[in-house]
């Protein structure tokens, strides 16, 4: 098997077998193939594409580069909810513990934030003491008797996934849906997980822009799942504007708090209730979509949610008495206040900028080697529909350094538009994909 | 400038400019762009194409990667041909004493053979003592004395050519007609030429099968000599059968003898004067199309092309005794005849195979490190359109050694095609592009 053949057939548009792709990308990881020859046939699936079949076997193949957790030992369906990404999107921080309290195991690994994007591990690495790198010990030991344990990628699982996206993001073949697709789901599959909600986000803050990429990304991952015999169903969400007010590492982790003390905003409860209760149905825990609904509401209310996320957090090394007291959370030593230059309503509130000026702050990396500030961030005080007068604040910089200070200003000003008319409102949840 | 975002332009379909190609080429060559990047933009080259900007843009880069030759001090127009090679094509042997008998410079810098095509070099130096390996001085001086200098490729001369197509070859990327223009223009252009005849073959034996590929390679390479300001016309060829009857180096040379002896086969001779004339014609050395072909037929009749051809091969230290004692020339030590199992037409010789049934037998080379047998080859006693009686013999097969005999015979007989009707006559020069 010659691996210049194989980059010609996908090129000329033929479907390679399971052995083709194996041979690239093992190949690759063992240092047999040659990089250029990897990116060559990484731009032939740019533009040739690939099928289900090929698609599905690409992330066995990468999934199988390292190790497997197993997690057989356990019992009942283990469930896990992965959102491409955002601006303020902290649902991961709720979600978990909403499950975990209702009984299902939920094992979660999660990654770090890059650009505009937050990642739950730098949030979760605001709560001191929080430790996110467990060994697989005690990943499954957190499962077993918390429901729930969240941590971060290691070396040893799918090592080829992260070959390949340095090897794209230095060749100019990152936005490749089949690519993708492959890549996240082989990072979700090696979590010996049975089922899997996927929060595929869209809009200006989002990495797929247009809704017909994010569906096409949606059903490339259900398609992956299903032919690994898992059980996958994907929301295609909106990500126009930040999800919550918060964003920013420890300013996310308070309004998860007040969102699991059922005082959140109303779009990231919304949001967080719909995830959990679409992990409850796939685990087969709940009788009915709204009985699903209805109990992590109740979880939420009554305060069991909020009390294993405090179990969550203290068996993972964490402080869990930042619950109640957000003071030992990191904080910012100056705030600067964004006024509404007039009357009128929000209209938009562009979630890429939002989160690029929050990484200027210090709240996320502009490249992966970039120090973080935990403290930092951005707090929106008017979302999106919502009445302005002239002078009302619409938002809160919070920060230690001025350096990019003025930068980031003028970008969340410029993010802002206030209309004189209120926006047609807009679906938080466009579709579901099975 | 980021080579990631040029190769991103270039795969959106951007129109690159001569800074970022020169960013990706010189980048290359000087190893400050790494292959994994160069070979992921060849392959968005292949998919998104070049415009005819970009082409010669390439073309330019490539070209002063070396050295260029000067040759201002000879006086007059420079022209050279170059055919983008087939099976039995001598035509260079017989062209470049033509045009330089008709007092016309003929700076040729050619290639070696490989696969089922045969190279100028390779048949030149199957005349005892031929040296292709000139100085550039020695070069210049060949060309001032004989009127014309037959050479080999050299380190200096567009090392980035070189470069490249090992990585296109490596990377499935060779089938790129703007990277195949690209690459053959500047191959050329560092001779230091004024005019270029092209010579683009299209069939069964050609690298371009489809004459449509054919004429949309020769435009591409007319294309960039205009903007470079170059005399540069394209014949489209046939190369569906070989040209002439004799495949492989010492049998070439002979043929080519021959036809400078106006004792050669119809399609060479034709294809040869034809050439010439053109060359004649972008040179301004003949009033009329007419008057160009009278002008080297004449030449070929009243032997002073022949009388050049011996008075080059003597300037590169070759013995051109050959040209009146072809036992001069290695020959082989064995034959096998072909026979026609049946009467008829012969309606198909195809070429590749032909080609390939030469290189088995040690007359061309399967890599470019294969080590070549001059004296053998393939001597075709009828071609297409041709009457046959059933165990006339169809062609000849020379060779010293019998290892793929077998394959190679069976190669051969394969290749003929016999029908009861003559087949319908095609022309042997399809279309001209200027």
């Amino acid at each position: 098997m010659r691996t210049v053949d194989i980059i010609r057939k996908k090129r000329d548009g033929g479907e390679l077998s399971r052995e083709e792709l194996a041979h690239v990308i093992e190949g690759y990881t063992k240092k047999q193939v040659p990089d250029y020859q990897v990116s060559s046939f990484l731009m032939a699936v740019y533009f040739a594409g690939l099928s289900e079949t090929e698609v599905a076997d690409l992330t066995d193949v990468i999934m199988r580069s390292g190790v497997v957790v197993d997690l057989s030992a356990i019992p009942g369906v283990k469930v896990d909810k992965h959102s491409t990404g955002g601006v303020g999107d902290k649902t991961s921080l709720i979600v978990a513990p909403v499950v975990a309290a209702a009984g299902v195991h939920v094992p979660m690994i999660s990654g770090r934030g890059l650009g505009h994007t937050g990642g739950t591990l730098d949030k979760l690495e605001s709560i001191p003491g929080f430790n996110t790198r467990l060994t697989t010990e005690q990943f499954r030991e957190g499962l077993s008797s918390v429901g729930a344990a969240l941590v971060g990628q290691t070396d040893e699982l799918a090592p080829a996934d992260r070959a390949l996206y340095a090897l794209r993001d230095a060749t100019g073949t990152v936005e490749s849906i089949p690519l993708i697709a492959a890549s996240i789901m082989s990072k979700k599959m090696v979590e010996g997980i049975d089922a899997l909600v996927l929060d595929v986000k869209t809009g200006s803050g989002a990495f797929m822009k247009k809704q017909t990429d994010a569906r096409r990304l949606a059903q490339a991952m259900v398609s992956i799942g299903r032919r690994m015999n898992k059980r996958v169903l994907a929301l295609i969400t909106d990500m126009d504007q930040p999800l919550g007010n918060a964003v920013g590492n420890s300013l996310e982790v308070m309004e998860a708090i007040n969102t699991l003390r059922n005082q959140g905003p109303p779009d990231l409860t919304e949001l967080s209730v719909e995830l959990s209760a679409r992990m409850l149905m796939l685990a087969d825990s709940a009788k009915s979509y709204d009985q699903a609904r209805e109990q992590c509401t109740t979880l939420l209310e009554n305060g069991q949610a909020l009390e294993k996320f405090k179990q969550l957090v203290a068996n993972q090394g964490g402080d869990a008495g930042v619950v109640d007291a957000f003071e030992k959370l990191p904080t910012s030593s100056a705030e600067y206040t964004v006024a509404s230059p007039r009357g009128g309503f929000v209209s938009r509130i562009q979630a890429e900028d939002i989160g690029t000026a929050a990484m200027l702050l210090g709240a996320g990396r502009e490249t992966v080697d970039s120090k973080i500030d935990h403290g930092v961030g951005i707090v929106l005080e008017r979302k999106v529909g919502e009445r302005v007068e002239s002078g009302d604040t619409l938002c809160t910089l919070y920060y230690n350094s001025d350096e990019h200070l003025e930068e980031a200003t003028q970008m969340v000003e410029d993010s802002f538009r206030i209309a004189a008319a209120a926006p047609e409102a807009k679906p938080l949840i466009y579709e579901i994909i099975q």
